[in-house]
């Protein structure tokens, strides 16, 4: 499959948008962390401006690629065929390498090696639960929003993840590429090598479970009894 | 009355509502209470994310099922014949039970016993006034935002929310749903379960109130001058 | 002059819109108060609810009375024409009468003498210039906002307060009549009695001085090039 | 070139703007940091009100001036011959002198000597990557947003400074005027005038950055399959 103009863009529009996430995701947790001994208000410094650049991306990228920074989410609309199957290939290999980049900037703004390997575990249980609940609310939101209201997109999935930060005990990874990123990273926000299978399985495990209810849930034709009447002929 | 597969989805949507927005006022308070000794700070970790997801689930499920998520706010549009009395009997029992779900959830997140009755006490007349003026301005915001705004309800109710988890003395829990399950929750946003009677009927005549006072506030029809002046023929 | 039907609906508007964003105040005030010694914290959990209620109450009682709930608003108002001045004097009592309920409702909640008068100082130069620019912003965005975007004042105005909670040495008062209820709560959110009316006269000037760089900066209808190239005949 | 009546209100409105913002950075700054010893907590109240003002002011003055506020957003729009270079010029000029005046009233309002030069340090490599940073991503917001969503900028640039103020290392000035007012204000937003340089050189690469990959990225009209098939008669 050849990489034409239109989905050079598209890719690069996806690139920017998840450099530019986990570069305030894993920027912001190190300025919280080093302004604060106060964990909690670290992580509210972490979850403010991830929530608000999200509303800023999806806005501004959406129109160019659909605004997806996540592998998990681009498999939803794969499956969903409402992208190839070859360019969603593209579009998580440009995730994975716009997130690391992300990361690489935001050592280099503040001054830490380039990279250097997560030492902060997690792992267990209540993480995959998290992980899986965040992804599925994450996924969820998406799919309602997209069937109800396609403009709010933005602000749903900033305000969304504004929440998961907090009522998630993971803090709401929810993202493959973005928790690739973070394992580059041994800051705040990053997340140990190890530890990487048991989030990303729990992500996309949680994603197809949002999209199974989605297409019950939202389901636009189900056979409404005026559509049945028709067919029979009777009320 | 047979559950339609319509009233099914309504009540899946009251039901996964529901349970989201306790699994949040829940998580995020563990997680807030768990990160800081500050209990302002805590209590910020709690409303912020309460607030956001508010705003995200009464977009994403309103157009499925109203998004009342509330016994009280469902009482308030049964009395006003909005909705009929055996779906709001429906409504209610998927709501307490969501509630109660999204309570579970939180713990098994946070590695917490699935169920364990709140010790917080939380009873007293300052506490019976918060929680009817907490009511009282949940549905007069609603019934006003519905007059004269609908798309902006979620908004208006997320923030509503917001602002009273600070001015009422009671954290504004206004939903006896999301009471019970917290009932249920021997954490940050507990209540023992011996004081929720009184949480409950201060919200329902709190919301009372509301109702009465937009009837009146609110009504589209009074006798106008103009046209008294036409039907007495004279300006 | 007779309070007429319609009338009387706008004044309980105003009381109603006043007395929330008063117990907002004064009740957000206390409850961070007891929640925390860090004064910083304190602001904050003060400044977030006030600017979510604003545009909550705006939203929901503006197309009722306008939602002024601030004589200042009101008398630029009536200077400009667009209220009655009979209508403005009920405004304004309305007002004073609401403000006074909500700093009353806030000490019930809250288990406080339901009156007690503050003795927190406030006064001098920089606190007036304080106030006057306060109200200056306050009553510069307002009419900016209804030439350009009437449907956006109530995010205007919520967003506006709570920078000028921060960024005014008085923490922006900006409204004479919740500065009135604010003399009768000891608490955070209070002001001296005899500190009063140095702040009622900067929030009148800062108001004035708004009304009248709007009307050169606001106005509709300069000579522009094209229109006075029709009176002469020539491009 | 004559100052029309016309220009001189654009004029005034770059200049009221840029003063309020930085009344809004540099008083925010000084409330913050005589209220706690948390230095997070400081820019967290610091970072909410300068998101909420950008809000406001580019909602009220964009209709009037463009609301740009800042020299290297000028700069961009006069390389893309979207406003003269002399009105350009204009422009920059009172951005300054707002920009001034702003860090004067907020001295004023917080009884400080009304000039003082900051003896802040900030500089290095790192300061001046995040400065690049800063500016190439609040230059792409704006001509994004330009592109695809014009009524949503005010939003957009108040959420990428919230954004911006935690994850660049600099605190995201981004702003040569904003930059040489806060050098005249020794307070929590200040810089040393000897930084304005590397600071102001940075911002405008990063400006110029922007501004070339925005228009790959955001062309309207590149080659489309369907466009050139039609020249070619063939699918």
């Amino acid at each position: 499959m050849a990489v034409t103009p239109d989905l050079a863009r598209r890719l690069a529009a996806e690139a920017l948008g998840t450099a530019m996430l986990v570069a305030t995701v894993v920027g912001s947790g190190i300025m919280a962390d080093r302004l604060t001994n106060d964990v909690a208000l670290a992580l509210l410094g972490n979850t403010i401006p991830t929530g608000a650049i999200l509303v800023v991306l999806i806005t501004i990228l959406g129109p160019i690629s659909g605004a997806h920074f996540n592998p998990a989410v681009t498999m939803v609309f794969a499956l969903r065929r409402e992208i190839e199957a070859n360019a969603a290939l593209f579009y998580i290999v440009a995730q994975i390498a716009g997130g690391i980049a992300g990361s690489l900037i935001a050592h280099a703004m503040f001054e830490l090696p380039i990279i250097e390997l997560s030492a902060t575990v997690r792992t267990g249980t209540g993480q995959w639960i998290a992980e899986a609940v965040a992804a599925f609310g994450l996924v969820f939101t998406i799919l309602a929003g997209l069937r109800f209201r396609p403009d709010a997109i933005p602000w749903l999935v900033g305000l969304y993840i504004t929440a998961a930060y907090w009522f998630t005990a993971s803090t709401s990874f929810a993202n493959p590429a973005v928790a690739i990123a973070r394992a580059l990273s041994n800051t705040f926000a990053g997340i140990r090598p190890a530890d990487l299978p048991g989030f990303i399985i729990a992500e996309v495990l949680g994603a197809l479970l949002a999209m199974a209810l989605a297409s019950w849930m939202l389901s636009e034709q189900n056979p409404a009894p005026q559509a049945l009447s028709k067919l029979k002929g009777a009320e």
